[in-house]
């Protein structure tokens, strides 16, 4: 079921019988000279679409557009502040809160966006509390990342090994080109690739990361092993989401 | 061409020619019983994307919530304040800027958004100028609302005359049902519909506009009404944007 | 009666029979050569002050500054931030709110701070519910452009036909005169003057409009068609603000 | 000069021989059974006018609002919290800072301003050097408060003894009836007051001080008295100001 | 009793007596040559404890950074802005208000953070009336300056004269000999000293206090003034605290 | 090297030879029946402190209060919200990034800050590079958890076993114990102790956790213990400062 193709009788039928809802955010973000822009939110919005359908839950739009200050320096890429990325999903989740949703559950595209994630969560249940919400003791919010679902990092690991890297991988664009088949890029990769730095600010990162992958050869992705990569998300978000609604 | 299915380097490319870029903005809000939640943002990227394939122009991922403070009291409607809505518009503005677009043409399929819009604009040019980019003089903005066209009112006038209303308006639902056909819910509307007041707060609107429709009929739409309300809205949005970026 | 004027004791007695209270809105943003930099709070408060004393409503303070960041190239300008200008009205409405006003009229001379304020009160809205004040399910807020009035608009063409423009036009020129007579200015007008661009940053719009004027003739005011407009305003909003308070 | 009654051009004339602005700010709260609400804006006003017409300074236009959380459960009472003024401060020193202004002259009606005016003042010069804005180390602020000018206090000790008080006291009232004599309130005031207690939280003033007064007999006021304190503040800070601007 | 030394159940236990709280406030700025960077955090957290022994009351964590911006020209300083040391005062105060505590007590050691504090505490009271915190119009915060204490005050000038300054003054500086002796500086110190000017930006005050320090001769100072300037602001505090806790 | 012991004279030779500074960050919040109030901030300032030495580093003044939201239903606990942390760093950063230091090694004490820090760094990443400073793209910031080095988590393995739990942890009470070890507190402790639930909000926080242990049993920890944690601490992060430093 999806929010956006729902009307708001369907979604007061729907609390009825639960609280849950599940929210896919992505990222606007270069993802090498082969990636799409949209990766990340693509990546979620499917998933999160098919965890959706498995288990009945209704999923809200995708937040299209993260935390990715790092790769601003690249052409394409938008993003929040992360002290704004906290008030958009603090008021996302109010909203839905003030008429009963209690169990958040965000299918996330982007390691990026992990860390104000969970600091959007602590101040959302402060601010909950504050408001005096009937329900505001029961508000839960979790992070899912089909990116560190043990089965997919296991494919991952035995179709690329190394050269899966930590972005622009081969296992996000292979995700891509099953979902969007029409979109599959082609274009040189260098042989060297720049690996192993922290993150730090835009400038700096594009110095180390010249064309925005971090020791990836998302030449290896095909859309069958996006498939392979979507089925693995889909069966252990599914679980991990039935066990967070309880 | 669609930002997210768009890798960095064809962005770059893309500049090279063009500084416009195209942003959908809806909102995610009750439209009535048989109204979809996310009507606004399905209206408002279909458009942006035939506007994009009529005018070559670059179209970025769809704003997906807006400002629809005073529809929150019905369940399902996610909202923005508006002064969160200002920081999220500067930033998505300021990132593109940064890189090089001037022109930002947003496609809005939401009246509520107008205003927070406006003023998010105001805010951001000021802070352009003060953080001295390259093109900040430059940097000009414009919202563009589908549903405001000389041709789509037009037409809305002679096929429902006052019963298009103002919110969950059949032209809008219309256009959804158009694009998709699978979503097109029925569901019994009372005669009797709110009409004439002004908007205030959430409990209030709810008070006066029981259902959510807005002296609205919108068991008037049909999907092909839809397809001429988009071909008019392309058609001149497209003229308006090449007008707009000049 | 004026807020300033009256004491608290007064104030009480006069929520015992009406919740509606003015507040005039202006800017103070330069109007071209020979316009006063106040003129739109100048107008705004003088309007509202008559519409006070016909309707025996209570008219707070003037705001004097408001949203006028396209006017900051030219010196003299004032201008807030569109969201500080958020956080000014919000906070104006809920002290007058929390002792129990609750329709507010506010008398605005600018046409920058439209946006603005409509953003304001939606944000205000959802604070006042969040805060739980007892009437806030009661609290309506209203913009009411003099310069936009149906008789001001009508006499205004009649006047100066084109030559009325957008920004430092005859008729607040005009309005002005009449209230401080001894303030009139002579500065001699370019023929030429700025028109049709639309408003973006300030530098862009001291680059379009260099004198500071939009298109109008602000040489062909007087004092007497200052009271002309005057009157006309004063007699429009009053019955605006009647049945606004309804 | 004032600001208000000027066109753009006088102010660029202006600022060839002087970077100097005087701006009056008061507040708009209780003062006492018999005092205005208007009271510390009224008497700002009037002496920042009257320093500028003795120093040949522009005069801004006053800020009405001030920072008078304590006064809010009296009705008529409205007040920025002291982090919205705080941005309300800055944006206006910085609009008039970036044209040029050098030397912002603050003449202040209301005690509980001052707090937040420097902690303003400390913000903006920080922010002044972060934008880079030219003149930005030669801005300097200044508070000056007309009730605690030398002469203006020895006055009030020597006509009004204990009985001056520290809120709604016979000075500020003789002030405002010098200058409104149309506006002089009678009304009973019990022999008992409030006095000797801290400031804190608005309810929490309103027990200690149950008619607004804090430990002042405002009935010694009279229009002649209100002249002594115009000459007498009026002198005091023109010369504060010269030396000021220096 | 020191918060940070005690266990929960522990400030459990001390509630049912005590609503009465401690908290020490310094700054982390350059105190000339000879001064310590943490000099107004050092003396302030001396005092406190020693406030805190002699009435049994409890000592929150020291607060080491403050409101310091006319410092940070001089490498070492750390400051926040007014707005935000607003939010961290509240936010503090808001945990412990809610909990129980009534009375805060802040032992400040840096003039530069009186302003934002008394701002501070305005903009407190009145959210925690807002979040209808139980004992809301129960919350009292008051200020107290160790070295503005008339005994300090006194010791200052008999032992140093005019040579005490106002800012790396020579009674702090002993203070902090007598609490770190391991950490006294000798550096030479030039005859000629900055004096008399106000504060104004940061770049503005190193030009003005180049070695910055502020009027004072802090080689006057020793470990044993030290101790009679410990002595004297812990007895001094210590009653001001139980006046205040009443 | 200490700042708050230095000299701004000392510091500025400190930056000719070294860009690195180690903050301490701790948090302030209840830790079980025998833990300390400040153990979190007690830790990172020892293991700081020794890292400082060992490595001839300076140690910045210890953050006490962090984000600690969850605990906040217990008394004593003192929390930043996270949208307010993350001002705090990136104001103490800034200030010390614009003098010069480059590496900012945040020696943390607990888990609930590592999040907003995360975030913190990206914001603050991206306001250096608005605000020009020379030194911006050389700006890097790690956090380095005490309680997560290998070393740490193997002793308290070996130590504890499943008995460490995950807060209130005997390794961190031992690690305090070895610090004041006036300070160690007895108090009973029930066997039952709540575990395996996930952190949301305060008040259900403390409905899984009742006496603010997580899964930990803390009569385990011995000063001598506490020893050997700050030892294996102290000598891993001391050689992770050096290799972050380069």
């Amino acid at each position: 079921m999806r929010l956006h193709l729902s009307t708001w009788q369907e979604v007061e039928t729907y609390l009825e019988t639960s609280k849950g809802i599940i929210i896919p955010i992505g990222s606007t973000e270069q993802h090498g000279p082969t990636g799409l822009i949209g990766t990340d939110a693509i990546c979620a919005e499917a998933v999160a679409y098919g965890v959706g359908e498995a288990t009945h839950a209704i999923v809200a739009p995708t937040i299209n557009v993260g935390m990715a200050l790092h790769h601003i320096a690249f052409p394409g890429t938008i993003s929040l502040r992360p002290s704004t990325m906290i008030k958009v999903i603090s008021e996302q989740i109010t909203c839905l809160a003030k008429v009963g949703f209690n169990k958040f559950y965000f299918i996330n595209g982007h390691g990026g966006n992990i860390a104000t994630l969970k600091a959007a969560f602590s101040e959302t249940y402060a601010e909950l509390e504050d408001l005096q919400i009937a329900n505001a003791t029961q508000v839960e919010c979790q992070v899912a990342n089909w990116f560190m679902c043990g089965s997919v990092y296991k494919l991952a690991k035995e179709l690329y090994g190394d050269e899966e890297g930590s972005h622009a991988t081969p296992s996000e664009v292979a995700l891509t080109q099953y979902i969007y088949p029409e979109a599959i890029k082609k274009a040189p990769l260098s042989e060297e690739v720049g690996k192993g730095h922290n993150i730090y600010g835009a400038k700096n990162f594009r110095q180390r990361y010249p064309d925005g992958r971090m020791g990836s050869n998302p030449a290896l992705a095909t859309p069958e092993h996006g498939k392979m990569f979507y089925d693995a998300a889909v069966k252990e978000l599914s679980q991990g989401y039935l066990e967070f609604v309880g």
